[in-house]
């Protein structure tokens, strides 16, 4: 992390137009250039796993914690302190977005979001506006805070994809099954395209904040699409993340895709436009490149059990996922999917050591 | 269902030794013979679904229900009737062997089931002996009575699989990310596999039973082995599996294997032994065939969640499944996943009818 700039530049931008971050291994291996290491980062790596997180949320609820700039900051950097790793990724939920519009949610502990009237009909799509920069102030205010804190250091900016967050409009919170979700996609296919596209709109202009205001780097989070078979996720998901993706082009940020349990899907999250596919622990990286075609980065996919098994199962299983990686055009190095609450920080510190010692050119 | 047979051979035998239930179309498709259309039944199809159900089982506590023969017999026989599926499938719970060798167990309600103390050492094995036919009186009885009433609709037999045996052994319980189990397996790797080797054989004792007693094709579920990477399963689980289909091959009973989210796993699940693979609906039955290669029967694998679509979406859908299956040597149409609790049971009755409509040859 370096000092805010004395230049005039915005903070963490460079003479050229470019990032501070620019050539941070991160951002090359995103363009599939070549890098000095692997690049590690975690998904959830800012969150309960790390006691000075759980101490700064004390008494503090989730969602208005992501308002608050100065915490959204301190949580998004403690990861990058304590664990080296080489991406921040901005602290947020996925409801962030739909809270900002005016949707009556909330994230009830140990439940998750919570929607006050599940959406079911089409009057329903009325309380769905676009959203505006000035819905989320303190988005540009963090990451404005962020970029100058975090200089070379390149921070993710963050959105759950509409399928996700259509999911806990219509379920009115988290669900195991998706019926009401899939009953309306299957049910209603045009009510469940228009939905969609005004998800789609609203995540874009909440991905557009946050490039605006200096994230060198995208993830779209679907985290429930893994529910959908290929047809389905074709027919009934892929427009609109592809609208999403389409947006936020041209800014030369990267585009990372991600959702658990989406083997089947890989190809197609891709081909939706991502520049990287985030793939999780169930299939190896060396299948997943097959599956996703060439011209992509794949992101993953240590099994983030594998950290419960102490330290010689940790870098056996590493050496599994960076000997998978080998032949990749570009590789971030992850989890397979977010940090466990009750994991050893320690453990995740000497696992970015080590794949850095282990990929060092 | 026909009645009790007057000829002095067990219930449902005929002369030549064949059971009743032989020609049946269920069986005819496991073994990958022509049938006169294609046999569906559901898993969990005797359950939460049926209004009957919930009024039988009231103030009766799950694993009770397991070992009362005449309850298990209604309970079983209640879909068939309603349904006109064209098999039986066992009322049972994973957990009864364990229960039955004297594990301080019990099935929660809204929970799962809770294993009083979880295995985590060596010392744990002790407390895993094989289990023997006087252990589940029970079982016999309930499987004699049934083989009686159904007479040539089939009983399919049911256990749970060593490695969804294992996780609730050490989870203590129904468990999201497996952490204690997966660090179990890829932290002592020889105590796993002794403790997957003696539950494989507990299985294999708890189908034997139920062979014995006249079942006359037998599952095999593993719900959670989804969460792991065909490498991990080829190492760690597919010995025991294996173990337990070889145990119950030479008896003439087909032996059907399925977990949900198995996608990457159906090749190997398929090798483990199993006749027929079933298949989630996350993958189309046509690519599920390339996986699993030839030789083996399918079964899947419409999505549970589309019988809360409407009638016309569930046709549709159903149609997309059997088109996907066109090619297959043996289908056995049934959901990609147990029914779920809420589902209209007159959604299944049609469903059930529609199948054979459009299979009838």
């Amino acid at each position: 992390m370096s000092e805010r700039t004395e230049t005039g530049r915005p903070a963490g931008q460079q003479e050229n137009g470019r990032s501070a971050a620019y050539d941070s291994a991160f951002l090359r291996a995103c363009r599939r250039e070549p890098v000095p290491h692997t690049p590690v980062w975690f998904m959830r790596q800012a969150g309960r796993s790390l006691p000075e997180y759980r101490k700064l949320r004390e008494g503090i609820p989730m969602l208005e914690s992501c308002m608050r700039p100065e915490l959204v900051t301190e949580i998004t950097l403690q990861p990058v302190r304590r664990h080296d790793v080489d991406a921040a990724i901005f602290f947020s939920d996925i409801v962030v977005p739909l809270k900002a519009i005016g949707i009556d949610l909330d994230i009830k502990p140990g439940v998750g979001p919570v929607v006050a009237e599940p959406f079911r009909t089409r009057a329903d799509l009325d309380r769905l506006r676009d959203l505006d920069p000035s819905d989320v102030p303190y988005v540009t205010e963090a990451i404005g805070l962020l970029t100058a804190e975090l200089g070379a250091t390149p921070l993710i900016g963050f959105a759950g994809a509409p399928f996700t967050l259509a999911s806990y409009l219509v379920e009115g919170g988290p669900s195991r099954n998706h019926e009401h979700t899939k009953a309306l996609m299957y049910g209603d296919p045009e009510l469940w395209a228009d939905l969609l596209d005004r998800l789609a709109d609203i995540t874009a202009s909440f991905l557009k904040v946050q490039i605006a205001a200096g994230a060198s780097a995208v993830q779209l989070f679907d985290s429930w699409v893994g529910a959908l078979a290929p047809a389905d996720y074709r027919r009934s998901v892929m427009p609109a993340s592809a609208k999403v993706f389409d947006a936020v082009a041209g800014h030369g940020v990267p585009r990372i895709h991600f959702g658990v349990g989406t083997g089947e899907l890989l190809g197609l999250m891709g081909e939706a436009g991502a520049d990287v596919v985030g793939v999780d622990w169930r299939v190896p990286l060396s299948e997943a490149a097959r599956r996703v075609g060439p011209g992509k980065a794949l992101q993953g996919n240590l099994d983030p059990a594998v950290l419960f098994a102490g330290r010689e199962a940790v870098e056996e299983k590493t050496r599994e996922v960076l000997s998978a990686a080998a032949g990749l055009e570009g590789h971030i190095f992850n989890l397979g999917h977010g940090v466990l609450p009750t994991t050893d920080p320690e453990a995740l510190t000497r696992l970015v050591s080590y794949v850095h010692e282990q990929t060092a050119r």
